[in-house]
């Protein structure tokens, strides 16, 4: 499938169209990034436009940013396969509303264990805005070096105040503790927290599990966290091993973490919810069509728009109305 | 959970470091960015260094790049929903890869109609290089504007050669073929094909139909698409007008559309595989799980470094080694 690739040109840059337009480089400047302090008739723009798109220039938005003193970037740190199939639709409506206020969107995906190291690699592509997922991983440290980098707003889904962000409430917490409020009602004692083997979703899972324990610790529950990777083979061995752990009911993390154990329990003849209530989280479309239906949370985020009409407030003024916490509803069906 | 924001301060630009630390701005480039042409001292370096750190000043990547004339971007154009389940690891390992070679690996969400609007798009953030998922969108002129606006390197998934792109065989239509090819040999003859209705997937679902048509015309099997929104509603309006369509046998997108068809249609009375045979696609780990265990198309994809590996060296070199091209296995299971 693959060719012989012919070597690089040099690019075209904005001196080339200069030259063919017959003007100076300040003048194509103008014309193309609506740089100030210049002015040019209409014969002249158009003969830019024309030189312009006939060599297929392109202008630099870095330059551009430069230039302007302002980016229209903005930055949202996240891995991939971390987002879920949740919010993936949610991100990418996010992103529709960004790009009709103007904005580019790009997802980072670094990896970094220091969040000033982080903050200072996205702060290297010079966003106008950041906004993190993952806000309780942000520092007031990281956010002051945001800022002296020229980023213009940070908004951040985070559990509680960071200073210097404008947080938007997320505690993943409350996921626990509203699974663990269901099963306790149900009159569960001893209760699993499945913990994700997969990179990135530790994160998401400890404050998961603290929710449940602290709500345990009201009412005299036992909290036992179960590891549990996304295969076939983890799912079939803790459900072998099932049994031995003596537990009323499992929060299996998110919805995908719970079909899969409870396809592995029924398998090892674990009846569901019989011996063992089950709770996911998210309600995901399959849920609901699991044999039994899955109980799971269901998440209410925040609208895009809201969130996008937010960061542009953040990037012009500085500030912005709060937006409302995500809430996290039980949605109670057979598994428990 | 939203506090007051204070008023942005000015950025903290290489004039600050410079004046900190008593020397040129030029100085400052060479010790921060590696322009060349320059020669510093020792104490001088550190000097500068020092007066960075305090400032908390991070150097401008595009600066940099604009400086070097090179940029150490790898943009990766891609809605985050439409990468699914089984490609979301292997796009994080990728970036991993890309990262362990020096470069910042992004995600660009922007949706467009013309593939040299988007190619323009690209452009304008000046990347190293780009790795397009859904190559059979990049076009020549594409590529050229891409070419022009000096990215070294394109490479891309797409079922036959591009000029100008380094092209890795990913052919969606072998996925349909290679279901089709199993359901006609297991005597089915009346074949559906489910197309995602969700957007975004339409460039991915067309070509499977159009696979299963190759193949299905060879052995005068009809084929019958129909559409299918990833909700219970939907699933569940199709499986009721199921027995009106009559068909022995679907391939079903993939294998979250086809776990979703398989439920709504057992929920309807109508029996798998007995009366319809259900393939899925992407051997997801939650698909040998269902009652009953779904076939599915396994997707053996390039190693992420191999990848990697291949987009550094076009950006070094403007050619790479050929990639070898995705592989579709089918997996034999109950449902069909």
């Amino acid at each position: 499938m693959a060719e012989e690739e012919t070597p690089a040109p040099a690019p075209v840059t904005s001196a080339d169209v200069a030259r063919l337009a017959g003007v100076s480089r300040a003048t194509v400047s103008f014309v193309l990034n609506g740089t100030p302090g210049h002015r040019v008739g209409e014969p002249t723009r158009a003969r830019v436009l024309d030189a312009a798109r006939r060599l297929g220039y392109v202008p630099h938005a870095a330059a551009r940013s430069l230039r302007a003193g302002r980016s229209n970037l903005v930055l949202m740190p996240a891995s991939v396969s971390a987002i879920g199939r949740l919010v993936s639709e949610w991100v990418d409506d996010l992103y529709g509303e960004l790009e009709r206020h103007g904005y580019t969107a790009v997802l980072h995906a670094g990896r970094f264990a220091d969040p000033v190291d982080a903050a200072r690699a996205w702060a290297e592509l010079r966003p106008a805005a950041v906004i993190a997922l993952d806000g309780d991983r942000l520092t007031a440290g990281a956010a002051d070096l945001l800022r002296r980098a020229g980023v213009r707003g940070v908004l951040a889904f985070a559990s509680g105040p960071v200073e210097g962000v404008h947080t938007v409430g997320f505690d993943h917490a409350r996921i626990g503790a509203a699974a663990t409020e269901h099963l306790i009602a149900r009159g569960r004692t001893r209760i699993g927290v499945v913990l994700p083997r997969e990179r990135g979703l530790g994160a998401l899972a400890r404050p998961r599990l603290a929710g449940v324990e602290s709500v345990a610790a009201r009412h005299t529950a036992t909290v036992t966290p179960v590891e549990l990777a996304y295969t076939r083979e983890s799912a079939t061995g803790l459900a072998r091993r099932w049994r031995g752990l003596d537990l009323d009911s499992v929060f299996a993390y998110n919805d995908e973490y719970a079909a899969l154990l409870l396809h592995a329990l029924r398998a090892e003849g674990v009846a569901v919810p019989d011996e063992v209530a089950i709770v996911g989280s998210d309600d995901l479309v399959l849920s609901g069509l699991q044999q039994p239906a899955l109980t799971t949370i269901r998440l209410e985020l925040p609208a895009p728009a809201r969130i996008a009409d937010a960061v542009h407030e953040l990037i012009e003024t500085g500030g912005a109305a709060p937006v409302p916490a995500m809430e996290a509803v039980l949605v109670h069906r057979r598994s428990s």
